[in-house]
C-alpha cells in the first residue's frame, strides 16, 4: 500500500487531548498512514484563520493528500459535514467557510456526510473525532464511504473578489492578520491587469499611503512598512521585522482602497 | 516488526528544544517508531491539566501504544518514576498524580523504575529525555526491561469521587477548565443513576442554576451556559460559541452541587 | 533505503500554514522521510533561541539528521543560507547566528547556496519553503545537491565565551531565557576549573547572590533560586517550582559576575 497523508488543521489547541483523539482514531483504522499537523493553534471558532492557513499549505502536498480541517463552532446543529474533491486532493470538515479559497480557486466536487447512515457511535459535540477523522482513515485506507455520502450542491464561502469602483480603482477587504502580524487583503496577484506595473499600485486607508509593490522586507528600513506579495499569491501590507497590525488599526472585513 | 506508537504528553512547550531532545533519544534508539505529539502546552507544573489531557486521548490509541507523560515538577526529589500497564496500553512517567484517571477506570499493575539500576547517565532534573523516554524506547523495541523496575503498591491521584450529600444531591469538584474555557466537572456519567432523567438535572453553586444536561451546544442562545457531558463522559459547563470560564468565577478544586 | 528525518525549527508558529507548505514539499519530494517538529514557536526573529532550542535538540538525534532552521528576518537581503556538516549531523538555514552553538562545540564544514544556481522558481520572502526545505528534501534522498552550494568560510556567531576578569571571577552573559523561566547564562561545565568545587562557585549580580552550583530544584523550599547546570551543560539560574526571570529583572545579553 502507498505512503497517505492527512493532514490536520484544528482550533483546538492541543493541551487537553482532543487532537490526541483524533490522532488516535486514525492511527487504530490505518497505522501506516502518515499524520501531519498543519495547525492546531486556529484562533477558536476562527474560520477565516483556517481558510488561510489551509490556502498557505494545501497546494504543496503529495496527490492524493487528505485534509481534515475542524473548526466547528456549528457542531451538532443542521450545518453539514462535506467532503471535497480537486483533481489533487481530498478535503473534509464542516461546510462553514473553512473551505472558500480551495472552492474559489480550484474545480471541485462537493458531498455532505449523511450522519445517520454512519454505522458507529457519534457525539453531538465532537464530529473532529467521531466523524472526519474516521472517515479520512476510511479514504486513506482506500475503503468505500460513498454509501455515507449524498451530492452537496451550495458550498459556503466567506470569502468576496475585490469590488471594482472605476477602472483604476478596487475596494478590497483586509482578510486575515498573520502570526507576524502581516495584513492579507483579498487581492490577488491575478487581480492586478498585466499591463499594470507593481510599482505604481497605491494602498489608501485613511491617512495611510502606501505606494509599490515590493520584492522583499530589506527594501525598507526596519520598522516601515510596505506592500508586497504574500506567499500564496495575495496583497500584504507587512512591516521590516516588525507586526504591521500593531501599527495599524485593521481587522478583518475592513476595507481599504487599492489605486492601480 | 510492527508499527510502534509512542505518545508523548509534556509541559515544556517546545521552543527550548526539550522535547525535541526526547525525540532525538527515542529515534536513535528505535527509528521506525511512530512518535505521536499528544501535547506539550500542558501549563507549567498543571498534573491535572496532563491527566485530563491523556484521559482524553488514551482509549482511542491501539493496543501496545506506550505514553510517555512529562510534567514533573518533583524531578530529582524522592517521588518515583513508574510503568503502568493496563490491558491495552503502558503508561511511563512520574508518580505524582498525572495518571489517576488511567487507575480509576481500568484495572492496572504499577512498577517503579530503579534509578540506580539503569546503566546509562541520568541527570538529576531532565528524567523525560534520561528516564522514561529511552524505557519507552526500549519498550517499543521489544527490548527486556524488567531489571530496572520493581512492584510499585500505591499509585498517585488526585481525583476524587463526588460526594454524595443525600440521596438527591452530590458535591462535586471543578477537576478543570480546558482550552475552549469549558469547566469539567469530576461527576461521570456513569454517576447517575439510570433511573434519573438528564432533563432533571439541576446544577448550583451560589445565584448560578443550570438545568438540564443538553446534548449540544446548538441548544442555547450563543452567549448562554449549558449543562453536558464533555468527550470523555464528564459533566462539563459549556457555553455556545464563548468561554464559560470566562463568565464564571471558578477554578479547579472547587465545589458545586448537583441535584438529581 | 534508510529512514532518514529531518527536524525542523521555525518561528512560524503554524497557524498561517507557512510549516504546513514546507512539509508538504519535503513530503513531495520524498514520501517516505520522517518529520519532526522541534519546535515552531521560536519567538519571532529571536535567532538566541532558535539557536538554543538547536543546542538541547540536536545532539540525540541519529546520525544523518537533518535540520531546517528558518528564523530568518534577513530573508531577501544579501544574508546568505548555507549548509553545515558536522560528523554526525547536517544543518541547513540563514548564515544569522541561528548556529552559533553548533561551530562553536564541534567542528564543522560551511558552504553557501547559490540561489541563482537553484533550477526552479524561489520567493524572495519564504526561503524556508522555496530553498531550505527543498534542498533538506534532496538530501534526504540522495540527491546530488553541490552544484547548488560553494565553500562559505566565516559563518555568523553571537556566542561569546565567559571574559575573564581576574584568577578568580568572570563575567558572563544572559544567553536566554527559558520556557520556564530559567535563567541560561554563557558559562559552559567545561569552564570551570577541575580543581573548583561546584559548591564554592558565587554567582553575583547587584544585591543577587547565589552561592554554590546545587543538583536538583528540590534541594532548596518551593520559591527559592538555586544555580545548578541546565541540560546541555550551561550555568542557569532556576527556581524551584517557579520561574526565575519573573523573580529577577534580567533579559539576554546582560553581564553578571561568576566567582570561582
Amino acid at each position: 500500500m502507498e505512503n497517505k497523508i492527512i493532514g490536520l488543521i484544528t482550533d483546538f489547541g492541543t493541551e487537553d487531548g482532543y487532537v490526541g483523539a483524533m490522532k488516535g482514531k486514525i492511527y487504530s483504522l490505518i497505522p501506516t498512514v502518515t499524520i501531519v499537523d498543519i495547525s492546531h493553534d486556529i484562533k477558536p471558532f476562527d474560520i477565516r484563520g483556517a481558510a488561510f492557513c489551509l490556502l498557505n499549505s494545501h497546494a504543496y502536498f503529495p496527490p492524493g493528500t487528505i485534509f481534515v480541517v475542524v473548526v466547528d463552532p456549528g457542531v451538532g446543529t443542521e450545518r453539514h459535514g462535506i467532503v471535497l474533491r480537486t483533481e489533487k486532493h481530498i478535503f473534509i470538515g464542516p461546510d462553514n467557510g473553512v473551505f472558500s479559497f480551495i472552492i474559489h480557486h480550484q474545480s471541485f466536487t462537493a458531498e455532505k456526510i449523511l450522519l445517520d447512515k454512519l454505522p458507529w457511535e457519534i457525539s453531538d459535540t465532537f464530529h473532529g473525532r467521531d466523524v472526519f477523522a474516521p472517515l479520512a482513515a476510511m479514504m486513506a485506507k482506500g475503503l468505500e464511504v460513498h454509501k455515507y455520502l449524498a451530492p452537496h450542491t451550495s458550498v459556503s464561502s466567506f470569502f468576496q473578489a475585490p469590488r471594482k469602483m472605476a477602472t483604476d480603482r478596487f475596494a478590497v477587504q483586509v482578510v486575515h492578520i498573520d502570526h507576524f502580524g502581516n495584513i492579507i487583503l483579498n487581492f490577488h496577484r491575478s487581480d492586478l491587469p498585466q499591463s499594470v506595473s507593481p510599482r505604481q499600485v497605491e494602498l489608501q486607508s485613511g491617512f495611510l499611503k502606501l505606494k509599490g509593490i515590493r520584492k522583499t522586507f530589506g527594501e525598507v528600513p526596519v520598522g516601515d512598512l510596505i506592500l508586497c506579495w504574500d506567499s500564496s499569491g495575495y496583497l500584504q501590507i507587512a512591516r521590516n521585522q516588525g507586526s504591521a497590525a500593531q501599527k495599524l488599526n485593521l481587522t478583518p472585513g475592513q476595507e481599504l482602497i487599492v489605486k492601480i
